[in-house]
């Protein structure tokens, strides 16, 4: 969709410094847009406009100088990276298409759908569900029995809906993910075997979440698990039984979190990070990719490591670590040169004189 | 389903010690339990049975005091995580169904299917594939050509099983699984490109063994990939072309194992665990979270680390590696403060004495 | 299929140096051929001839003695594990079967599908979208609309490829695999809440890529996401919005690149291994198991480690790590000694010289 800059602007809600009649055809990356393109101009980038092609930029609403607002089309934004966002949604995303219930769905007699919803051909939806209005299912989703699913929410072919999940409103679920499979619970018997516990627990995905494709998000053996409003997980990322993830919290790929692992508000995970079963993270951490979270960990600090420790301290093992194949050679040669010097001037005394003299 | 204390007491095989009328209509976590509830009261929770307000709970038998017998009901067991998993059992795992075959399914002619068993909608399988009695195929399965499945398997949606695997009885696949894709086999040429080594072996899965949502594993190239009696699998692991797996072993989520690798019996894998190729882990290994197998290891140990290690080894590099960066300075202050007396009381010395003396 | 040993060496283009009537009924592993298999005998095996029951061996062309000419059935070769790929091919594999489209498969009208092309039940292929010749779409695959797929394409069972994206010719797309999804970007707003960036950028898998079981692809943000021609990717990777792999390069299981990561031409990526946003991995470079590839690294080098460095520095910073526990305490044993007996002369001096002599 095309727009002039001064409109784009006006929905927006951003000022249009530049030509508001310029046509913006859509929105690209800063080193391959070319003159009818919007594109974002933040970090390095910022000093580097006569670098681009594009026909405007977004910037930091306090980084505009005179000299550029002659030279260029701006678009200055408080938050540039959402109005980036924003403009994307304008101008590249077509209006959401309501398409009914194919006929090639199958669907329990039972189940609820609201209003504007599309579900796709090869979906099957099992008795006792309900949908909420403009849910769009994708082909080949397969929604278990007594499931609930809010308003706005969007499921992507292929993934698996357990019986009983609750999944919020304006969710997001990419393909292949996994909602309420059973946890990994066994108990040993006199013999040994493992005796599977039955997981009769639930799962709650609150609203806002966002799960990328092929994630899996286990049920609780008792009790629930719970994704907190308006978290973003990542692909390949396994979420174990009686979990509680809290809002706005970010999960990057290939996270992995042990049983009844708590997770703050607006936490971070980086990517390949694993949790021991039951601990606790702290509202606001953030944890450095690969990191071993071994222990609870308060919040409002960065950490990595296995055993995790902070940033901090970790970097500067990390130093030592790399120094020691130098400085630890050094040091023994040095301390041999002593000793030998020490004998030298003392040749009576023994060379292991801490236990020998007095 | 709710039951009498006494009677539950009696299905479980174990003494009834309190009130045989009290009425028990779940199992719920001990934090959360109402007085209707059965709860389990081991490790620290055992010294705790005044702050649940649970019912009843099971215990291990050989902890009961005579005070505790007139202020609880309690359920004593010599295992008792296996009878609390069989009291979830008994209240709250309705009893399978039969539901025979889905009119919409998709079956080849030649499949053979035994008696109480479910294939449901859009499931498809694949011509002289065999199912034993009272499996249960949910919507989506696809299952290849000449593939065998034992009794009481459970296959949930969205699973793929390719030609000629094999899965045993009284398995459950959660969803998203895929057993006997290629495994990841290539020769270069000459040109140094990568040619595809048909991988044309299969892969036996042996009775109860549970995988767990999403996890692949690969059919051999030539012989077998198995999995042996028993073991357990969970989420998103990855076990690659003829992996051996022995009987009732543990592999949390996210492992990969390289081709070939061979697993004892009884080994826990810990999550996130990597292994090379080839590598050997003996009866009853325990490997630590984020290890990487490197090489092979005896059974009856812990190991921990990368390159692994033992988990003493590791505890003593890990508790180093955390004091280097205090104890190193220190060190080397020390040492030239050595140094500096020595030249002090020596000044015709050179500094470096060992090359230089005699 | 049965082969006589000499019109096999003559389909496999290499000489026969042996009796050119005996029958091989197959290939099998070294350990368990049986006199009428066909094995490989490089490495360690290669001189353990005598060990195998095999009816004839491929083997390195270069390697052949007079004395195992009179011994053994030989097909010398210049790339041993290539002619045994080929050997496993003509033995082994059936030659591919076009079915058609399946009545239960489900395709908007306007796809168009190259001759010689199966589509399996249950498919479902969106508007606009473009099949090449001899291309194998399994069951359950769900297609989006605008997708192009090239001759000669293998998509087992349960895939997902998202609108636009464009898979090239010979490819082999594993059960469970995601393309397309969107990437993971968000920005925060004023009140700290994550905002999706729509993904409208696109991803494409050149010619000749095979992706193993449940891996995901995502789109790009804006632009593209782009796999190399010849590339191979193990089962359960993770490939971010942006990411650009080169030609011939390998991944293996469980790896993590994150977003905008350039990976260069036959690059090697050992299993779990994880790249931080937007790092650059050279040409031919090999990246050990686990690495976090946490900045960019040149090619032409093996690296490991978190975070990453050479293999050479990696490994001589794990022999230290192992032996600081034990020569730690020796050296401040021996630190101490040294400032006894330097007491022990100097009795008059302070324990802390460097700052309190002169």
């Amino acid at each position: 969709m095309a727009m002039k800059l001064g409109d784009l602007a006006a929905a927006l809600g951003v000022p249009c410094l530049g030509n508001p009649d310029r046509l913006i055809l859509g929105v690209a990356e800063f080193e391959t847009a070319s003159p009818t393109h919007l594109t974002l101009a933040i970090g390095t980038r910022r000093k580097q406009l006569a670098s681009s092609r594009a026909a405007a930029f977004i910037v930091a609403a306090d980084t505009v100088t005179d000299a550029e607002l002659t030279r260029y089309d701006l678009l200055p934004a408080d938050y540039p990276k959402v109005t980036f966002a924003k403009a994307i949604e304008l101008l590249h995303v077509p209006p959401r298409q309501a398409l009914g219930i194919a006929p090639e769905a199958l669907l329990a007699p039972d189940v609820v759908i609201g209003e504007g919803s599309t579900v796709g051909p090869r979906a099957v939806i099992g008795a006792g569900s309900r949908l909420g209005a403009r849910v769009t299912i994708h082909p080949g989703v397969v929604i278990g029995c007594r499931v609930e699913i809010g308003d706005d929410t969007t499921i992507f072919p292929n993934v698996t809906v357990y019986d009983d999940a609750r999944i919020g409103a304006r969710c997001i679920l990419h393909a292949g993910v996994v909602i309420g499979a059973d946890g990994y619970g066994y108990a040993r018997d006199a013999t040994g075997a493992h005796v599977k516990i039955p997981q009769v627990g639930t799962v709650i995905i609150e609203d806002d979440v966002e799960i990328g494709a092929n994630s899996t998000i286990d049920r609780a053996t008792l009790g629930e698990t719970r994704i907190g409003r308006g978290t973003k997980i990542d692909n390949l990322v396994h979420i174990a039984h009686n979990c509680v993830i809290g809002e706005e919290s970010l999960l990057a790929a290939l996270v992995g979190l042990s049983g009844g692992v708590k997770v703050g508000r607006r936490v971070t995970l980086a990517g390949q990070v694993g949790a021991n079963p039951q601990v606790e993270i702290g509202d606001g951490a953030i944890i450095a990719g690969k990191a071993g979270i071994t222990k609870s960990v308060a919040g409002g600090e960065t950490y990595a490591g296995v055993p995790i420790t902070t940033l901090r301290e970790w970097k500067r093992e990390r130093i030592y670590a790399a120094r020691i194949p130098y400085r630890l050679p050094d040091i023994e040669t040095r301390l041999a040169a002593v000793e030998a010097r020490l004998d030298a001037s003392q040749p009576m005394q023994l060379r292991q004189p801490v236990e020998s003299e007095d």
